[in-house]
């Protein structure tokens, strides 16, 4: 049994995604018996690694979780130990709080933590590292908006539930001649617009990567329709914006501030394809279904190699770095490398050229 | 062979459901088969009918279908022979077409039409039988509203789709502590609402037969972050009022008339419930999915036998009926008795007291 | 609160089924809140029971299951008190341990005991009625085979994971012009492969109820074959048996002994039809899969409903019955009605009718 | 519009996969619009290659088929020209009809063919560029095993289907505490039964790369017994050996020319377990399933890339070229890679580091 690890701590940050209970799985099952560590899990994410919510976790608590949704540890929204949302009396103010985390990781002893998010967690990550914590991350987000990774854990499985919504629309949409119009998550990259509406055979895609032009969508729409083809799927990312029309863009801006806020960009294409080319339209805003449930097969086994190899980095001592797929291999790569850039679809990108060629509308 | 049918008519009217090209096969298949009628297709519902827009089905066009979702024969929003939007000089007109979907009746021969559809359909099949005309329903919708069966098709597979989607709720809202409000369909029943609330296992349910108490939605979901479950999954359906506050379903009411509107009591609720109980909320609206897609095994075998027993009456003669589950019997009633009202939940339901038995908070 | 229950124990006899913990579920919960009773789990069915092994249920235990497979008390084959299987000096020998059961019933002071079971389960129900003991049966059994309800819970969701395998099988034999035979379960009776059939558009359905003739099902292989349909899908229940030939049905008898055995009649039926029809064949058999994994919602509401009902029958002290379904409503049956016969498919049944209209051959 | 090719070949060859279809649509699709090409599709593999059961492609004939199992092309087992079995007075002979196939080639005018298939495929299309025809190859088969690709199209929708049923197993294995057997595809190699038992968290994994040991596989069963984990999941490779007992081997083998025989190896592990550990053992195997079916959301992107990167390939005259995956990008490699040797699972893969590292049995 090999003992450089005590003691390891693992959190989750950010919003849920299918893979989290597998990744902690597949840290925790060898930690215990590979190594013989203890496994500390820090309670949603880092508000409960600031405020101290801490157990240590069993075998049987990591138990038959691998195709379970959401993370047992839970997370949380406050999820910045530097910026951290503190009630005083003034009302509620935004303070650096790093030092109680720091504090509670000593205080649990900890000889590494495993940290499992996307950019903002791969954040806190680099600046804990710098301040001197032994820190690991875990590229997760079902937007695959990472750097220095092929692909994140969740991206798969958002995807496969977004097809199957547009599998389900397609039927729908043809029997009433109708567009369908379906918004899916991804604020500033279009990855999971680009691959659900590729496998889902959207008619259209539009992507935050590329300002669509409204006439272009139109024209698309009613070519359609003169063809024959009686009915249209356009699948469309939350941050997709028009090439034109500031104004729109700020009144949508505004709208993404609210988070309850339904009826963002989905909602205005839908009414304006209605609008422009007379065609009979619905909208379908596919929000947090795309986080939650089961993970794919896919994206159980890559949380599986990410969350082991995430364990050996750490008893490698190899702090500061996030793990990552690049081919067919988990590697680590310096978690700075992962934060220098949000990873955006490249317009140069083979699925670009892929969705034009079997005659799909970007939009421009 | 039989040879009482010579020529047989099917349309599909209203929404999109699970189940229609089900109907279809089992109409078309024995007709031709077992009775060698030549079976004539209606395209895109009442409006077809009106237009004259029909071709012969073959043998080809209803094999494989059981388990696609849609309808080959299209339907239409125009769905009204007696009171037909007409483009005339001075604009859209409403007018009484009955007559060309008659003459279309005779001009094609047909021995019977079977109309496969919801209420307003029946409406239909019972005034063209007093025309004269050989009407046979089959009962479709998935809102399960309709009077005189124990069930339509449909419904089931809406109930399944909106399950699957509760479920993976449940997990990003446990991992987030959140309430999750999910609205579904159901305008005036809420059939699905407390199908899918009691399946997927919803804190609360909310339903247009039960107008609901604001402040009792707000303490059940508060008792349970009190008692530790920080999560709640609300389930609305598209109807649900609250018990006061005519304004606030006033404001609704204007919502609902536009057909791609987003955002009405399912946002509501979400917003008063963060409102009001400081809970994080987000909302999730299940719209056209619900329709869309693969009818479930249970959907295909109920529609199988009911395209069946509408053929069978079709062949003795028994118009003005509709086909009806009693039991495990499939049967038909009048179709005036389908009509009579719609079928919305009774309060003294078993399933509203099963609800209530397993914790639930119906809003009363 | 109502207070004529202070203790009810509940068991899972016989084979796993979707639906279970739901049934648990819903006994348990309203048992505790709104009769503020002790819930006893005996573990591992009767097989617990005898040796008592329990323990009293939490609400915990009970919270978030519905949708989860299997039993959270287990279950047993060595199923029955009054004929036990116990290790004695001579060897395995078969007792009666009834008193054992009783001895324990009275030991942990239940006023009421829910044994959830098919067949077996509710004979067992009736003995201990019999002797004294409050027993309520819960009708499950994925096989649909008792009688005294219109169905029982599991059932559906057996169908549903059939039918989504012939789904798959229809593809991959239409793209190689196979024949593909895919046997389920279903010993003494066909609902399941009568089910499954229709809803997954099976060519030939072959049940126990229908003695099938060799020649029959050859000759609409080859007639399917011949009118350019190169590919036909054959759906076998366990238990479907040849019309002539015993020493055939013997041989299988024999195989069935063997609980591990694979190739029972649905590789018999392959073989034979790709001997004499010259028509590549290959079988699937879908065993233990058809009875794992997560309800159907038809099937966890249902199963609402009948853990419900019989928490109330307890609370009457209708001792001696079993939940049944009629129609639409969850009633109650003397256990004894459920006992007096298997419940298989009646050969004038509407299933079978619509099966063979769509074109499907029994076998006769 | 560019114009190198006038018509483009299309086949399917070797056994159904999920994903053909999707490659089909993603050649012709921008063949027809983008290069203004004939789509030529030989049915039924390289069986209609060599007999001239060629067909143009239309429009229509492609449109709506990516998420359809199967192939509309279809596939043969009779799958190499250049060892055709062929009737004649003396019987079947196998004889050298390569001759045929490109009298055909010709016949019909294609400037080049590419064939979707496995490792046969990619041997032909070796020996047919070798004599002078335009040969792309696209890799398809579940089994993975091509050399020269990080994966082969299908793979993963075959370890979707192989996961849900092991997800549905663990259920009924827990409930009855009992050991599950599982055998999936996978004659040569192991990836398969790897992936699957990964994702769905099998105990003990048995791959042809590495032969096991019985003792093993009974002691890791029996540990988990005594620590009162009172199931197992075993998933085994079709083509897993026991490292000793030749007989054995040699048993299996001659099973395995039977290709409607059931239980192999699964079957005979099932046996094993049950008669050594006293444990009660049952198997599943889970043939076919694993090829039909609509292609996962993954399958359906890859399949859609490989599709039109060989058309492009086609258009560039780069013929004797596979099209392959590395990394993120889809590229060509001589076909002569990749019929080299199989892609077997390699003894130092992260895979099998992963699957020990969770406690994963491997028999050895």
């Amino acid at each position: 049994m090999k003992t450089q690890l005590k003691r390891i701590g693992i959190l989750t940050g950010g919003g849920d995604c299918p893979g989290l209970n597998a990744v902690i799985r597949s840290i925790a099952k060898p930690a215990m018996t590979e190594y013989g560590a203890t496994v500390i899990g820090i309670l949603d994410g880092f508000e409960g690694f600031v405020e101290g919510r801490m157990r240590e976790l069993t075998p049987k608590d990591v138990a038959g979780i691998i195709n379970v949704g959401g993370t047992i540890l839970g997370t949380s929204n406050k999820g910045n130990p530097f910026m951290f949302p503190v009630e005083t009396p003034k009302g509620i103010e935004i303070l650096d709080y790093s030092s109680h985390a720091i504090h509670n990781y000593k205080d649990w002893k900890l000889d590494a933590l495993i940290a499992i998010g996307g950019d903002g967690t791969m954040h806190i990550v680099d600046r804990f590292t710098e301040l001197g914590l032994n820190m690991i991350g875990v590229p997760k987000t079902i937007d695959n908006d990472l750097a220095a990774t092929d692909v994140t854990f969740g991206y798969h499985s958002a995807v496969a539930v977004a097809t199957e919504a547009l599998d389900r629309l397609q039927t729908t949409a043809s029997a009433h001649h109708r567009v369908m119009v379906v918004e899916v998550m991804g604020r500033y990259a279009g990855w999971i617009a680009l691959g659900a509406g590729i496998a889902g055979s959207a008619d259209v895609i539009l992507i935050p990567e590329i300002p669509f032009k409204w006439e272009r969508v139109f024209e698309h729409v009613l070519l359609r329709s003169k063809r024959g083809n009686r009915f249209s799927i356009v699948c469309v990312a939350e941050g997709a914006k028009p090439a034109e029309g500031e104004l729109v863009v700020k009144e949508l801006d505004k709208k993404r501030t609210d988070p309850i806020r339904l009826g963002g960009i989905g909602e205005l294409v839908g009414k304006k394809i209605e609008e422009e080319t007379g065609l009979e339209t619905r909208t379908v805003v596919l929000g947090h279904i795309l986080r939650g449930g089961s993970p794919t097969a896919y994206d159980r086994i890559l949380s599986t190699q990410y969350g082991y190899k995430a364990l050996q980095l750490a008893a490698e001592g190899k702090f500061g770095y996030m793990v990552s797929l690049k081919g067919t291999e988990v590697t680590a790569v310096p978690v700075k490398e992962a934060i220098l850039s949000l990873r955006t679809v490249p317009l140069d990108s083979q699925l670009i050229a892929c969705a034009r060629a079997v005659g799909t509308c970007l939009g421009d």
